[in-house]
């Protein structure tokens, strides 16, 4: 691969200027630029490819504790992404390897050596799956689905395992997983497209559309034998909906709340939470990275059914690079996006 | 033992009249009066001694799916109790034999044939403990405390365990078994007298009076690093404080929520439930009677705790008969009893 001199190269980044008061708006970012310039010795200079959109993103946003530190003010934004390798002082990266890790908004990402181990940069194959899918299935949504289901919802054959957020990132991986272990699968997603999407290309058992009807009544159609999973993405209503349709013994994998983030009032508590004593039941939150030593064996599985057609992906590409950044990420709280939503930032 | 002739006797009942509405106050009993029957073949007559007032007993009075199927209108109050045997033709029960099981708010239980084993009439020996233990660390409140500590808490020596209702019959035992397998606990009780007695009787590492201060405050100061087992027999606001002190993959034992049990408005559900994923915590429910085939074992590990003084218990006993019950069963919502709430019936 060429590559223009990176001194001729300027790496146009966006950052956090404001702490947001709900839906995160233009007045929470900044642009800057910053020169491009060599590794030193042991890093490495990735050009950003592109960026996952993720829910996790307005979390980081907040101040406070939470299972990682906030993004500081005036920091670059905190963002996923795959890349390519355009200068290595580093033995196990070569210019034109394609990679993963965190590479923020901005368009270069300069990793020094104390650094590529911590950041988890890794080299990723494209015959395994596109771009797309890297950030999508293969990426950290489909690890977040992979072992939110696999570890803490234990998904067993003939089980009703209920999604929501269905046709998003996790949702899609969580539900077609389940189904290749012999779950029942109903998904819970807004709009008849992404319902017709789920079912059809997805091969899920049903999905209920909450936008358009009620999730009580169509947990009753399509759960005849209650819920033993939940994969809950969505917090809210839907959470406390689901939890009167619980079976004994059920798993609620807490993987997020998204109709809760960008709450400026307190989060919505699931004030059905006893179902879980009636039931038996366990409530468990997931975080991602407490699997990194197990990604490699996901993403082994989950490639093969892609590659054998079990399983397939969507992703939602929005074009105009880190600029767009600002207007894409509310898409994820409307529900706009069909599918893991990911922004290019460079052509491949 | 001498028993007046069957035929002479009354036995007096308390049924349930009407389904409260907040706590139940004199509207929802009525009383009757029934004649005592010998036992046909293979059933047992037991002479309630003394009755256990326990905080499930508000949620068997509401109608709907739990558990447990609700107490019908004009039932005779569902209730644990001890009692003697004073007519039998069952051959594994004497005349004299003391046994526990579910009599009912009443003097008299006639258990038939097919209900013995059903029924969970188990004799039980006076050696091992008092009829007060046997209704406390000894009966289901005990039960319910080691099977929901050691089975969903999961304790491990060195950790930090907080239970809420400490100088209740569940919270003595959950905090007593705790200490004895090597933990921290901190209790969380209302009023000095109650606080002082877990600490300085039970042995308790500290206990935070909610009545007279901040309950974060407390977890701050008694848990400085973190909780690790929260037993929660409260719900509501002091749940809700106990999540943002937890650690990470911290187990949260949902037991019951006593604050909770008399609203006339919706379930408080905890607001601060996603602290569950930031800490890839669990939170779940136990019912004690999924561990009927080992309380055999339980209580034998108990009594060996009781025999030794590694293990205190105490009961508050009211007496007055069954004709106390409407008066004495709302002194568990106004915390007004301390320790085991026990209606005695009769003289030992």
């Amino acid at each position: 691969m060429v590559h223009a001199p990176l001194a001729t190269l300027v790496n146009h980044q966006v950052r956090l200027a404001a702490r947001p008061q709900g839906l995160p708006g233009p007045e929470c970012w900044q642009f800057s630029e910053s020169p491009v310039v060599e590794p030193a010795e042991g890093g490495v200079l990735v050009r950003t490819l592109a960026l996952s959109l993720d829910p996790a993103m307005r979390g980081w946003m907040n101040e406070g504790k939470s299972y990682i530190p906030p993004v500081a003010i005036g920091e670059v934004m905190r963002a996923g992404g795959v890349g390519v390798i355009v200068a290595s002082k580093h033995p196990g990266f070569e210019v034109g390897d394609h990679v993963s890790g965190g590479p923020g908004v901005q368009e270069y990402w300069l990793v020094a050596a104390d650094q590529v181990k911590r950041s988890g940069l890794a080299k990723i194959d494209l015959r395994l799956g596109t771009l797309g899918q890297w950030l999508n299935v293969l990426g950290m949504p489909g690890m977040t689905g992979y072992f939110g289901l696999m570890d803490v919802g234990q998904p067993k054959a003939g089980e009703t395992l209920v999604v929501s957020g269905a046709a998003g990132a996790v949702g899609q991986t969580v539900g077609q997983i389940a189904r290749i272990k012999g779950c029942r699968v109903v998904g819970i997603a807004g709009g008849p497209a992404k319902c017709a999407w789920v079912v059809k290309e997805l091969g899920f058992d049903a999905c209920i559309d909450y936008k358009s009807g009620s999730v009580k009544d169509g947990l009753k159609q399509h759960c005849p034998e209650g819920v033993d999973i939940y994969f809950d993405n969505v917090g809210g209503e839907i959470l406390d909906t689901v939890l009167t349709r619980i079976n004994k013994r059920a798993r609620i994998v807490i993987c997020g709340a998204i109709s809760q983030y960008n709450n400026t009032t307190p989060v919505q508590g699931p004030k059905n939470y006893l179902s879980l004593l009636v039931n038996r039941a366990r409530m468990e939150g997931i975080v991602v990275f407490d699997y990194a030593d197990r990604y490699h064996l996901a993403v082994a599985e989950m490639a093969g059914y892609l590659k054998d057609g079990r399983m397939k992906s969507r992703e939602d590409v929005v074009e105009g690079g880190v600029a767009a950044f600002p207007g894409t990420l509310p898409k994820l709280f409307s529900g706009e996006n069909f599918g893991k939503l990911v922004l290019q930032v460079a052509a491949a």
